[in-house]
């Protein structure tokens, strides 16, 4: 597991070598959507209309910020697919909704889950991986893995109870655990105050099986014990943008 | 942090200098709207005399009371826009709503998300901000900011078996953390028996990556340990009354 | 606060002087309703002809039965209004809710909350208001006040553990904080294996400032501690019942 | 109160005299209804279409297994009638449900709440009803009164912790003081496994005064402080089966 | 009772004896589904063709992998059916779904429940049960049964905090009582990071009150402290996948 949330060194949790509190850069949106029932029950020509504002409405989102596609059909039976989009400002991200809501996209899908977060620099330092010293935006090497694990997650307060010196330690931990699974990417963006959970965590990899051991194995570790909740969990595989709408049955040949 | 629900000085907590007890002031009604589904799939013109409708009744409200709108579109799944309004009289807000009902509004939008509020002067004193003594009204100096972070909250039973001067420790403590913040205005509004939360809590910013750094903060303080619930959490996008229409896609150009 | 759950006196908690434990009297049902989507988008003479079924039928109840109306609007989204009913027997009310049923009203209102009670002579006794000894029917001089404040309640499972006179002494301090309160009246009805809930607690008053101070006061009294849940609370606004068809909008003046 | 799940006697509890351990004996299935809004909406002949249907599939019904028919119309919202069906064989049950579901009625009512259980010999002995002794199903005396109190019911963990004569013991209180009640009669069924509530409750009476009484003081006793849940209850009035369908407005003299 | 999930020998809990630790073998998905309404009022022709689609792509799906099909018609008010689906590939499982939501039948169900799980060697030895030793995909003597009892599960933190040799020990009481009923399989699925839930748990046999008793006596042990939440639980009976339609009301003959 390769930790995009950490910063080495001797400065105070949650603090920046130079004293400024570490704050939100990055504005993350994780959307879920799904097929509205009357689009499904629609005629092939309608629904392929919406195919087409579906898969123009995406381009438009990758020209403009970070877009990846993932579906969720067949793992999940409230949502049919998730849409991961960063951008430095919010309103880039707010305004592409305003057009997706005002095009006939607006009424073609519902929307079950939604969470807004961004990426901050984290609160802990990583002895495993000092290239994370200071990150503080998405990592740069994502995208490319078959599967993304995504939870929206939040602390007891317990947690915000203990030393920084015991958060760190039990933290250590964690990421020492995650270290042994090499081909698990893990990325932490932060909601505090922004959305109803404290953090949206995404993992990428290529096998399920190995990311359950993960998890498996950190049910075992001490911050586990301080986790308020962590779902509901979604197992999402990554489509090309262009196939979503095939996918979905919304492409003309479907008709 | 400006804070506007405080009050220095040596009288007893939750009493005014004259021996009364502190009561509500001021109405507050916290509206959130989403457009129902059948207006999204309803033809240009029909989505047009229902935007024409939405800004007459809120050029109606801004008449008669203070009234603010916000966008949750992209950072809310179920909601699109908030309308916050504040009146000494709770019925001028309960007519305007009623008249809502009764106009083609009233089938147009739904209504997921209510808290209702009013003003009250704090139960504690803050040492950083002697113009807040004594206030009980909403602050004057709001609504120019480019975002609202709204979330209804309560104590838990454990916050009000403490003694009066360890509560105001703790608030100290808490106004101290906000009072680095000075970008971030806070409205405290209050809802003992009359809807189900405690608090309506909305803070003022144009930088949510400065508000999640604050509410990072907050939680290590000691009076978070005593919050029994804070979610749903909204960040909302100031927009001018007069422009909500189109940005919903209820304006005629978008047919 | 004028108490109508009380009796004063050296008798055993829970039973009648003569020994006999106390039971329910009077049946009391709180119904609230919402005009369904399909009525507000329906044409006027549709909609006028369901508001004269809801004004015979609410004057039918009130010939039948002590009844009261109020308006939720704009202090609740999810319902319209509450119709408050009591009666010495149950059947005359579930008569006339399968008649509502039976009419064209059935399908025109939805029924988002529902709480079934009876009146019952309290368990504890009420030095502050002798007139109260004994009573078990619903006070005769309500009805008159501008608002009305309801919710549903429950005690945790440590009040039942509490010895009669810890119980006796801490309602004698909540009792005393109310009587200061003397323009605000109290209704407590019992639910015990009739409904989900254990109360449902009515509050009349002209003031929701005043009601907020004195539900803000309860809060630092110790019978708080025990309140399992208290929501959700419903601020409400009387009504003439023949004036509830015009404020929904589904009076012919309307169209 | 007269108890139908009681066993006296020295066996070990949860076993047999024979030392093997009780099982379940009848499938009892509690499935409470709600006409459909559409069909609330729907021309009075098909109404009393549905009507006929309905009033067939219960003779049905009663011709192959015990079937009562309850009203909740206007103590509950959620639903508007109650089928408590019991049969040896699960099978007769739910073939039944499968011809409801491909009858005309499977469009026309909606099912809010299910509750699927079985009797079972009781765990405790019944000192102060030597008649209830190895009592495995249903009681022969029932559906005689005008109401049925109903709710789905869990114990806490630490009751399972508890020993044996522990639990005996508070169970002994729990029976003297439903024993006081002699008009109230109790139906315990067991879920465990195979519904969501270990049990479903069931109590006969005539006076939902008296029974609120009953569940007033059982409050007090000590195996109440170990129930994990006991609601949604519901409160439901007993209707010949053939009068049901006019009861709902679905029959033809109600067009 | 039989179980799959077990592992006998000296190894470290967690670990394979070659010291890699557990990890996911076969996918498993629950997927229940409810004919929707709008399919239950269509007419005979349109319910016989979304029959005809629905025998096919169950058909499809025994083609590609392991597929039972159960009815909970008449056991449970939000489901009809159940669709368990085993393959050692995710993706032939989600492409299957995918192909539903495109075909007719994408429109014609719903889908209240899901559970998305993984076969793994299990992290506790069974002495009972030398034949489990090593086993981590899908028992092979499956499917035979009349009833298929399902449910998600969780443990609690203090479950994870207990020690490798406590939970060895529990679980081994635990096995030892459900040896006792020979006639029930279980079957343990994990979920860590998957879905929401850790466990989904499905137990074979042909009489529902030889289970109710099993899950009665496993409530007294001591593993049974530690389950965090067992529930939905689903009572779910087979049937021969081409029998689905027809059961369902969607056959032709049903016109």
């Amino acid at each position: 597991m390769t930790a995009t949330e950490s910063r080495p060194g001797a400065t105070p949790a949650g603090q920046a070598p130079s004293g400024a509190p570490a704050r939100g850069v990055q504005s993350v949106k994780f959307s879920f959507y799904r097929v509205a029932d009357h689009v499904r029950r629609a005629p092939a020509a309608e629904r392929a209309a919406i195919g087409e504002a579906l898969t123009a409405l995406l381009a438009s989102s990758s020209e403009r910020m970070l877009t990846r596609v993932y579906s969720t059909v067949g793992t999940r039976a409230d949502v049919d697919f998730l849409l991961w989009q960063m951008h430095d400002d919010l309103e880039v991200i707010t305004d592409w909704h305003a057009e997706l809501l005002r095009s006939p996209l607006g009424a073609a899908l519902d929307r079950p889950h939604s969470y807004l977060s961004m990426t901050m620099r984290s609160q802990y330092s990583n002895e495993l991986h000092e290239g994370a010293r200071q990150r503080e935006r998405l990592r740069s090497d994502g995208g490319t893995n078959k599967y993304l694990f995504v939870y929206p997650m939040a602390k007891t307060k317990a947690w915000y109870e203990l030393l920084t010196a015991e958060r760190q330690e039990m933290m250590a931990e964690h990421i020492a655990i995650g270290h042994r699974y090499h081909d698990i990417k893990i990325n932490t963006t932060y909601s505090y105050g922004l959305d109803s959970q404290e953090f949206v965590v995404a993992f990428e990899g290529d096998d399920p099986g190995e990311f359950l051991a993960l998890v498996r194995e950190l049910r075992d570790s001490r911050a586990s014990r301080y986790t308020l909740f962590d779902t509901p969990m979604f197992t999402c595989r990554l489509l090309p943008a262009e196939g979503l709408a095939a996918h979905l049955g919304l492409a003309g040949a479907n008709g």
